[in-house]
């Protein structure tokens, strides 16, 4: 069948269904398409509350999920609706001005800025956040040993309005790798220590694949499958995904310890982009943000 | 105050916040970070119930957005928890293994792939989606003039299981252009006629200023405060926005339409990546994929 006899079947179809909805107002349900003209909605009425937004009132949660594309970096700005306090967690430097921006705009007071651990492949907001935003605190792992206003370990919670994330120490890819918890344990902020189908490198500095399996398998696994998991990073352009799910698919953590070391200390990748400013990050906030 | 000055002093304020927190259990309120050692996760216990997700279990909403970096182009993947029936929003064709991969490996039956209209940007995922998964359908606005299986005007619902998504034309960036409205009015995705701070150019075929500041008037602006913004791209890494925010902040938008002509009459943008195929959509699905 040529493209031509194709694309005249497809015309076909199309007005075929178009006649039996202007017809019956109803299409067959394999079609999954309803009429409903415009001025009487009546399918609009049939959904449930709203309850699941960036600007969450059923639980009073201001949530947002941020993209630096050079790094391939996510950055989360989660706000009481209440209180307007804030936190926002792993910032780039590139995108300071943007992040300021949206918290002014929502009219939120930004209390933390916190690192999951010491990034090697971009250079951190949060020292010139601390600048522009009067209060901003900044905070990372005790164990990372970089320089912060807040340094945190296992079980502290960072507390914004009547919310709060509770932090998991994860080392493996970093000694000082954290994941936040929300404290409803709805979501999860797991860094570089699990990604989407995959986790941080183990190849450079701190790096230990046992650490990080047991990290993962301990302190994130035993969440409920529920639990939204949010990377520092993605690079297929996927954006989120559940404890459920990596439990089940991620192609890494499902194997035994002994078969993800094997895979850990065989990836031969080339050195991250900001490895050199990261080894430095000891001389200074001024140049390194915290 | 020199570098190694400001890091004594930083690296000072956080001891002495730890031995704050080591010797009462919580740090002063202005810090915000509250002790809560590992096992005793007091804190935990105070959240509200889990109702907010990318697999609402509340709503029985599965959601997903995803990103095709190469176009800016978000794809958004929508289920229903129960009946497992899922519609696809603008896929890509570049994209096309990872959507079915994730809607494979979320138990989800792909009933539905729709355009928010022709895109000049990128080549859709469509024509393949329907291949790679039996009884998907392509679904385009009847204004648009390209083929699908389902062609859609004014009013329209495409179901899938108890949820819907409302058709709104809202022509301006093409003829063809619409805007889909979840049932319960959470979540609007609006391809190019609104973006984040933004909206689609107005300066090739059937691009209208008139008709583009109309349609966000009447269509998008007149949905609740609260209502989630789905653009079809954005480029500066936000994934994001509320009816309340655009109405407020977008920098076009919140004009006059006088002043929104002008402003759109002389952007003075390059050619559209994809806009000699985009000319050649009538040509048939087997190039173009519709």
């Amino acid at each position: 069948m040529n493209s031509a006899m194709t694309s005249r079947i497809k015309l076909s179809v199309a007005y075929v269904l178009r006649a039996a909805r202007t017809a019956c107002g109803t299409l067959p349900a394999s079609v999954h398409l309803q009429h409903n003209s415009y001025g009487r909605q009546d399918c609009l009425k049939t959904g449930t509350k709203h309850d699941c937004s960036a600007m969450d009132k059923g639980r009073g949660l201001i949530f947002r999920q941020l993209f630096e594309a050079t790094s391939s970096t996510y950055t989360y700005l989660l706000g009481d609706l209440e209180s307007r306090e804030a936190v926002l967690i792993d910032p780039v430097l590139e995108t300071v001005d943007r992040d300021v921006k949206l918290t002014e705009e929502l009219s939120l007071s930004l209390k933390v800025a916190v690192n999951t651990h010491c990034h090697a492949d971009h250079i951190t907001g949060t020292g010139i956040l601390k600048k522009k935003l009067f209060g901003c605190k900044s905070a990372i792992s005790l164990h990372s040993g970089a320089m912060a206003d807040i340094q945190l370990s296992e079980g502290d919670c960072i507390t914004f309005g009547k919310h709060s994330l509770v932090v998991r120490e994860t080392p493996g890819h970093t000694d000082g790798c954290v994941t936040l918890v929300l404290n409803d344990q709805s979501m999860a902020f797991t860094g570089d220590a699990l990604l989407i189908r995959g986790c941080g490198r183990t190849d450079f500095q701190q790096g230990c694949p046992q650490k990080l399996y047991q990290s993962v398998h301990k302190k994130i696994f035993t969440l409920p499958g529920h639990c939204l998991i949010y990377p520092a990073h993605d690079y297929k352009g996927q954006m989120v995904s559940t404890v459920d799910e990596e439990r089940k698919f991620n192609p890494r953590l499902t194997k035994t310890q002994e078969e993800f070391v094997e895979i850990m200390d065989n990836l031969n990748l080339p050195k991250p982009g900001k490895i050199d400013t990261w080894n430095g990050w000891g001389a200074g906030e001024e140049k390194f943000g915290n």
